[in-house]
């Protein structure tokens, strides 16, 4: 089948064997695609990771146990092992023994199939269209927040970053009550939130106002820097982005201030399929381009450029 | 009056003004202070401040209204202005307008006098020792984590670092539930925590087991870095150190871990003097050297050598 593969040091699209069985899991023939920042980075070798990359999709179940088959669905992209202490606790998505779909030890979803654990599959309701759904995996990282700090109405909250998450993040955090203000370098996204009745700045007319919660979602190294600069005392800052590089970091402040700074990864999928069935979020302004599977190497360097939004795959 | 005195370049035991009058405050004579690892650091240019070092003190008061003239005092270090909202919102320690003694803008306690706000001043209880009491403020810093996280019994501590800090936070770990494990590199060190009942190791042949909580009292670059390879998934780094040159940090496992970094400072005197009133918390064994205030300088010298615990200064 055909699939975009990377061998550690190019990326390509190429023929590679379609995914073998496995008990407990679908075959699920992929319909949408979508580039992550995660996947440009796993290119600069970040995760160090080897096979067919992408991890966020929409597809229809091929091959299955009946109740699945022919059921549009999208996937967890955490394949726990299910018996560890960890996915006893309920932390499937920190089994120290999982791979992860397009990113550790998994092919993923930018081919014509992919395989998923039951376990992780998730039907998509009639009303939620293709291009949404395929946001799910991204949406739910942004309602991974929710289940880590406690967003009280009104709060005062700063998303750094108006990319592709900063835009879900900020939308699922207004929805949650906050008072929501995004900072970007990109008048274009940062209207889209606009539209949507957010608030947003451009970063080089930002004052710094000194806020509760800070979301650092620039997919930069430097953000995390910013985001010290805007966290007020004893406030905090829920990390977003993964980047390949180390970067030098003065610690001195968050132990002045008090902060704290807390990762997050991947999140809860049932209140991301609920915000796009209600409408709570809106994505379909954020899809800057759809290209087939065939120029899935094309979809990587747009999804590179300054300006781009999503980037979807069409595999089907 | 001789004091402990930094003038940017060099410190040294020098004759200086006696502290000025200003309204609300007491004047102090002191009669014993420690050294903090801060105050090596600052003389390394941490906080670029000028003036007499020293925060850790025990003095009987000199000049002050009658309820508080000649009673045992120590004091808490954050001079705040008490009508910003920080200090409205009970936030005295990060009052964006405060002076810290012999830290920032306000002159320390190495020296015959200090002045120190009223509202900072706590009496010391009859059965607590002047050299006990003179240990209040680095206990009340480590204290300060029960205010920040959640302590469950029986919840697995590890506390990277057996220098001062280290063996007061493990201390008041065990005496909140916790199941406490201390890692250092001075067999001297950590033997004072086993004579307590507290589980010890020395780094060599430490192997890390996941804990949930982990405090990072290293006062190292790189105790940061060790945390996070301790810490379990979800799990919470306390961050004590502070240190005066920036570090180069990956934060991809933070992020993948979804750890929480909690930056922690100052923390309240009143559990830190019952602790000492009770006994709960030794600190006797922590001592080990006296000078004089004219000594001062050979009291700094002495505090950076390894294996060296608290050194304190005799002012009176």
């Amino acid at each position: 089948m055909l699939a975009l593969h990377f061998d550690g040091n190019r990326v390509r699209v190429t023929d590679v064997a379609p995914p073998r069985e496995a008990s407990g899991s679908a075959l699920v023939r992929v319909g949408l695609a979508g580039v992550c920042d995660t996947d440009l980075q796993i290119v600069k070798g970040y995760m160090d990771f080897r096979g067919v990359l992408g991890h966020e999709f929409l597809g229809t179940v091929a091959e299955a146990p009946a109740n699945w088959l022919g059921r549009r669905v999208v996937g967890e992209i955490n394949f726990a092992c299910q018996h560890c202490p960890q996915c006893e606790a309920g932390m499937q998505r920190h089994c120290p023994n999982r791979q992860v779909m397009g990113i550790q030890d998994a092919d993923g979803a930018f081919a014509e199939y992919v395989r998923v654990p039951l376990a992780n599959l998730h039907a998509v309701p009639d009303s939620v269209q293709d291009a949404e759904a395929v946001f799910c995996e991204p949406l739910a990282a942004a309602f991974e927040i929710l289940e880590q700090v406690e967003v009280e109405p009104d709060r005062d909250c700063v998303v750094l970053g108006d990319g592709k998450l900063g835009l879900l993040v900020a939308q699922v955090l207004r929805d949650a009550g906050a008072r929501v203000r995004v900072v970007g370098r990109h008048p274009g996204k940062l209207a889209i939130l606009e539209r949507l009745g957010i608030e947003t700045v451009l970063f080089d007319a930002w004052r710094p106002q000194p806020a509760a919660l800070v979301v650092e979602a620039t997919g930069s190294r430097e953000g995390l820097a910013c985001a010290v600069r805007t966290v007020a005392p004893r406030g905090t800052i829920v990390l977003k982005s993964t980047v390949a590089e180390a970067g030098i970091f003065d610690f001195a402040p968050l132990v002045i201030n008090e902060i704290r700074v807390v990762g997050s990864r991947c999140g809860p999928f049932a209140p991301a399929l609920q915000a796009l069935e209600s409408g709570r979020v809106t994505v379909a302004p954020l899809i800057s381009e759809r290209l087939p599977l065939a120029r899935a190497e094309e979809a990587l360097r747009l999804a590179a450029r300054p300006g781009m939004l999503k980037v979807l795959v069409e595999t089907a």
